[in-house]
């Protein structure tokens, strides 16, 4: 064996963000992703660029390159008849389907789990939705901004007495990523002992809550409703974006031996302190503490910071632009970044966040052409060229898109 | 079987956010979750909460009881050789063992997985740290703010032109928990075909590279460093906040049909119009679509304006605080929240963000107290009460906290 998955095929109906994400995941572990995408692709192929952009990228959106390595694509109009029987066969020989329609899509197009798992005893099926399969919500339409809104995120992130903002990237939907990945894989172990298939099931409401479950706790205990604090928070101070000569820099001392070590490493004499000493004094002195920080922090460059208190054993970090972060060399050095072959080119790409030491999961296939494998596939299933032709003429991969 | 892991024993060192995240979610799937904590407790059990308000909740913080359920607790002192003693016989019976302090720290402590795995072959070793285990940053101490900031999160956190603000959760930390849940769930599926056990790495930085990779690929590709938006994005227009009378909605209309939608269920004759017709029109015409738009939506209710457009298959959310995020019913309807008794009361909780249809993985305990089952753990282990009275005297529990 080569890889975790290299003997599970997952049928991947789902678009976007959170359910490619997961795929991928499960791709980067070895299983066979077969990405069933409508005639006209997956719209993420074309999110976010312009025209222009789009035409020099080689027509394919950044968001769908990070999120579609490690998969086959075939295109399926699951309206047609043909295209739809398609489906069905390779759901019937798939190990996991995924997909995250709105709730009743699949089952309207006879792709539903109680119809699947009639011939499939061992499948695993893994939904996602917006806010669950039922209550109140479950037919209403959502994506990561809504679940950010719906969740409370929005309202604890901003600076204070200012508007609300989004997290600036999709929390919800990547986390939920990882939650549907995770719950696969939870599947698959109680398929192992148990020989049996079921239904995961996993929501942007359950991931946002998930996000959000301690300030939830909070609310519950003692109706605590928290509200946002810049680059601050409640749980310790310091703990926030300070001034830097060159940028800024986040400073976290959340125990007092680490604001002693903290107060040494910058000016001793105005930070060891009585009444910054213990953490309920930072917290009742907190302006004060960040106001006589800030003057000190203001006059280093970032780069010293980061070696002060780094060397003091102070948690510190200076805030990057996405540019730094991406071509930081920690990231590199710790196997985050890998490189996609995409023939005409060489890509980098962010890595799963975990690594094995028996298995390597970088191994990596660039992102496919909208219908790249369609024939490749479909020849797995038997369908030779003639097959093919009639089937494309039949209308199973769409109008607009024929099968290569 | 009653649940997926309930033959899987996780030896648990890890404190804080992440790492107790994680095994959360492996003791909801089953596991038998040993959490050793040194004598003063988890410090996260004292996080963010006044001395007073500590009083109140019972000793416990909100952030310790969101992420500490199904797990029974034992004191060690891994300083004193008889309670490293005692944690290396947990070891040795665990499947998993899972710790996030730094880099060196459990090789020093005798607790290094290649040590652990001389005498327990099938051991998944499960190791969570701050930049990961080499590198120019892996002696570099971090939490989640550092990620936020280290990653580029922050940079694209915040309104256009102000300062940049944190995330108001900790993303790093709760997403990489689904990072190392999935890595073990990955590894006890590897040991189930393999027979090996093996080391699992995430780390914080990881777990914050996954959540920017399209940013990343974008930045990879043609060099674009993404900016601060307040609550848009650069993906579509409309999908932000917008104001109500009585709050704020987020509005997304990613694709025409839903532009046009929307238009018809606000006001065809100011929106319905070839200004905004197009999804490179509204991207054009982004100012005068949202001022348009904002002066239509000031004149109604949150409840009419979601009523509206959910009805029109417009994604639309409410601006939530909170506590209506917590007391939202679609979140006790889809299961997402659960009753945990702590014997003096019961207290809710929000669920693993996934769910099982031939599992259930909600059946909670709560929390333990500092300690609670520290005899009960020893006693498996074969110690009696005599045994005990004399691990306590050395110290093998640490000074301050006797064995019960």
């Amino acid at each position: 064996m080569n890889n975790i998955l290299d003997d599970i095929v997952v049928l991947d109906f789902s678009r976007v963000f959170a359910g490619p994400a997961a795929t991928q995941v499960l791709g980067d572990m070895g299983a066979d992703v077969i990405k069933v995408e409508p005639p006209a692709g997956d719209e993420a192929r074309y999110y976010g660029v312009t025209k222009e952009k789009l035409a020099e990228l080689g027509g394919v959106s950044p968001s769908f390159l990070a999120l579609n390595r490690n998969k086959r694509s075939i295109t399926l109009d699951l309206r047609n008849e043909e295209g739809n029987r398609i489906a069905r066969e390779l759901a019937d020989r798939a190990d996991v389907v995924v997909h995250n329609f709105r709730p009743g899509v699949m089952e309207r197009l006879g792709l539903g789990y109680e119809t699947l798992a009639q011939t499939n005893k061992g499948l695993i099926y893994a939904e996602f939705t917006a806010y669950g399969g039922k209550g109140p919500l479950a037919h209403i339409g959502a994506n990561d901004l809504a679940l950010q809104a719906h969740s409370g995120l929005i309202s604890i992130t901003g600076e204070p007495d200012r508007p609300p903002v989004r997290c600036g990237t999709a929390i919800v939907d990547l986390h939920g990523s990882l939650a549907i990945a995770a719950g696969i894989l939870g599947a698959l172990l109680h398929r192992h002992k148990s020989g049996r298939g079921q239904r995961v099931e996993s929501s942007l409401l359950l991931s946002s809550a998930h996000l959000m479950s301690y300030f939830y706790t909070e609310y519950w205990m003692d109706g605590t409703v928290r509200k946002p604090m810049g680059t601050a928070n409640h749980l310790s101070v310091p703990n926030q974006a300070f001034p830097a000569k060159d940028g800024e820099v986040v400073i976290i001392a959340s125990t007092d031996e680490m604001w002693t070590r903290l107060a040494h490493a910058i000016d001793p004499e105005k930070l060891d302190v009585p009444r910054f000493a213990r953490v309920f004094d930072r917290r009742q002195n907190r302006v004060d503490l960040i106001d006589t920080l800030s003057s000190l922090t203001r006059e280093l460059t970032c780069a010293e910071i980061v070696q002060r208190l780094g060397a003091a054993k102070v948690v510190v970090a200076k805030v990057n632009s996405v540019g730094e972060a991406a071509d930081s060399l920690q990231l590199e050095a710790v196997g985050g970044k890998i490189m996609l072959d995409a023939g005409h080119r060489q890509f980098p790409s962010v890595a799963s966040p975990f690594q094995f030491s028996e298995v390597d999961i970088n191994k990596a296939k660039a992102p496919p052409q909208l219908g790249q494998h369609t024939r490749e596939i479909l020849g797995e299933l038997g369908y030779d060229a003639e097959a093919l032709e009639s089937l494309t003429a039949a209308g199973a991969f769409g109008i607009s898109q024929p099968a290569e």
